[in-house]
């Protein structure tokens, strides 16, 4: 692909399955004190704080607050409605458990051979520390680490996009988005940013009905990492 | 050093050998221009610009400008002023001769056994992408990049500091600034920051009067950073 320098990534579903890692904290934290709950329900409800919290920040409605900060004010209110006791120090340790995610078994292999080519990093709705705490956890070998915090503004908003290409010093052609999410995708692309479609139909479990198929003239559809080296020759 | 996360690092000067390598390119370039030019001199009144220009900048009386700005701005200057022609591309590629730095022998060890315990990256008065093109070149293995771009300011300023402070997420104890320069460690430590100094007493070449001892209770003096790891039992 002539002249393209770096690929930036999607990070929570597209190269770590943050549900399945979150199930298993989950329930290691529900045996551990004997508690009946339902955590598959308990992890939708969870995550389905995400999108609100992120949107009211874009939208101006409430100042700047890193994920962390919006994840964990979720999970103080769903145990507490369901009277689920928990010490500051469970909260943390669960919060935190989005640092601690497994990549999917492509990840690793096709970074490590795009990053001899290419400028590699992330490009994630993560605080920075998260990323930074995850990429060690996980091994993900990024070349830097670019979040949503480094523009104050959550994908899919355009500061965010800009604020990657700002900081690589590089023209939107020169950058390519890798994303399991057509949203994602969508907006890189109307910056004028290459895109390549990574679907993981499984990132929300087996009943999964979004995001299975490209939904936008990708520059790329892959099945995994290490198909996106191999089509960026790598 | 107990409860310490995070260890930045300094990178010109301090990582990096950045005059023997500046030499080396503007003799390359004036050989094949069969130049005679003193390029120890030259080299001397480019780098000249380097506080000047970044105090501007701090003092609000020029607006943000990154590094390689202020460089490409003066070398025009330098090169005009000694009716040395040079190409458009020539000056970029001189100018980014800033972004092919070798390391000082001790720099590449060192920080791969930091690596292993801490959290470790650059806290330079480069730009962003100087700082990851850099990194990619000379084999720095950061787990991420922090430079005065993200605080749009320039060290010794408390804003950039406190930025990389912020996006570590980790309060100043937990982080060491590394570094060959006692007024850069001064401004870590009035905020709290642990400090080592790594005294490079060749930086400026064979007549340095600078930098050549501690100014201060440092936390460390070592030399060299396969040293610093050992201190830090690494």
């Amino acid at each position: 692909m002539t002249g393209l320098r770096a690929v930036l990534f999607d990070t929570y579903g597209t190269l770590v399955d943050w549900r399945s890692s979150l199930l298993d904290e989950l329930a290691a934290f529900g045996r551990a004190r004997g508690l009946a709950q339902d955590w598959v329900a308990f992890l939708a409800a969870w995550k389905a704080c995400y999108r609100p919290g992120m949107d009211a920040v874009n939208r101006d409605e409430a100042p700047w607050t890193t994920i962390e900060a919006i994840y964990e004010r979720r999970l103080v209110e769903l145990l507490r409605a369901r009277a689920i006791e928990a010490s500051p120090e469970d909260v943390q340790r669960l919060t935190r458990a989005w640092w601690r995610l497994r990549p999917w078994p492509d990840a690793l292999p096709g970074l490590a051979r795009l990053k001899m080519r290419y400028v590699i990093a992330p490009l994630s709705n993560a605080s920075f520390a998260g990323m930074v705490n995850l990429a060690k956890f996980a091994g993900l070998p990024w070349d830097c680490v670019i979040t949503a915090e480094n523009a104050r503004r959550y994908k899919p908003h355009a500061d965010v996009y800009r604020t990657a290409l700002g900081l690589l010093g590089l023209e939107a052609p020169e950058v390519m988005l890798a994303a399991a999410h057509n949203y994602d995708l969508a907006a890189a692309q109307a910056l004028g940013l290459r895109t390549a479609f990574v679907p993981r139909p499984l990132e929300y479990g087996p009943g999964q009905t979004t995001d299975l198929v490209a939904e936008g003239k990708w520059d790329a559809v892959v099945d995994s990492v290490e198909e996106l080296a191999a089509a960026l020759s790598c």
